[in-house]
């Protein structure tokens, strides 16, 4: 059976979500990365670079959700359009989100919390926030003309909206608001509805609520 | 034939070195990022995103420069094997560059030339600058242990390969030198020696060599 190993972030979601939506019977392993779990040895042999999501499927190992929502994509042929000229559109949208909307989003957020810090002078982090902020509008800017004349990025419901989704649902402030971004907003209260998606929300949530309890 | 948007940038080499090794014929356009030409309504109907290199091939669109490099694998069948046990591994790396190695080098350049405008205090870019130097360290020592018992990321040389090695080519001083990494500089020099590579990186060297000799 398929092991995912996961915690609970954006990108852990991505892939529950997928596997949700395909109907893929998988066991989940919790890697606690609040106690460093993804360092362990056993977690390095599948991911060298140390982060969760990973995957394993008999011989078959994956990092970086994205390469996970590909795979998955391609063995069960679902949310992946063979044709190139679909699969093409979806490829390009993944590696947007990866190397565009992620770790701009992902490092407002990072720039923003150092900020809160009480020893930290607001010149220290003005110019990180300004600049990711800034290219955080930008690509909701991109994302907004993009959905202004489909349901879905690429036609069809696909990983590509999978890989994506989760970074709006959290961080819908980021890049300016749903409010402003009105396809955005259809789009995104189109896929919180589905089933799959609920359901994936809830993969691991128990951890999560654990050390809440245990904080308060 | 495939038309190259282009402009010769680190993810404008990884295309041609792509393109060049498995002896497509292609044409390039060159999409002058310097005068802006890649706000033009005709680059922005191919990459709505705005950035170089995009690709058409017939009726296939295509952006970001790892989702290109998976098109011309699938195209050709060369650099990208088709068992998923190698497929995936492959796929990894190129998101582990495209969402790791890329951007966290790349913010290393951008805070770093920012430090170097008079008008800009220390304080300033002292935070980011440390944070994206130890990042970029990081992700070298990722590869450097990657590379210790193989002369290739994914085995044979793969479009992974292609994706990673102009960042470390362009840039290795970021994550800490190749002296430091025997490992990657041994990859890099192998890399470095191939025909195709050294064709590649002439691809669009007449541009630059125009400005350059328009500022001298």
């Amino acid at each position: 059976m398929i092991r995912l190993l996961y915690f609970p972030t954006l990108n852990g979601h991505k892939v529950a979500i997928a596997l949700e939506e395909m109907g893929l019977p998988y066991e989940v392993e919790i890697v606690d990365i609040l106690k460093g779990e993804q360092d362990a040895v056993a977690f390095r042999a599948v991911n060298p670079n140390g982060k969760i999501p990973a995957l394993v499927d008999g011989d078959v190992r994956v990092f970086e959700s994205a390469a996970i929502l590909q795979y998955l994509g391609r063995k069960t042929g679902r949310f992946y359009p063979a044709d190139e000229g679909v699969r093409t559109q979806v490829d390009s949208w993944l590696f947007w989100q990866m190397a565009g909307l992620g770790p701009m989003s992902g490092q407002l957020n990072w720039f923003t919390r150092a900020a809160q810090h009480p020893d930290r002078e607001p010149a220290e982090t003005s110019l990180p926030i300004h600049r990711f902020r800034k290219e955080t509008e930008r690509l909701f800017a991109v994302l907004e003309k993009a959905l202004e004349d489909r349901d879905y990025l690429c036609g069809d419901y696909s990983i590509a909206d999978m890989c994506v989704w989760p970074w709006i649902e959290k961080y819908p402030d980021n890049g300016g608001g749903l409010d402003a971004h009105p396809a955005i907003a259809d789009w995104h209260a189109r896929i919180a509805e589905r089933p799959a998606v609920q359901r994936a929300l809830d993969v691991g949530a128990d951890v999560i609520a654990a050390y809440q309890n245990k904080a308060s």
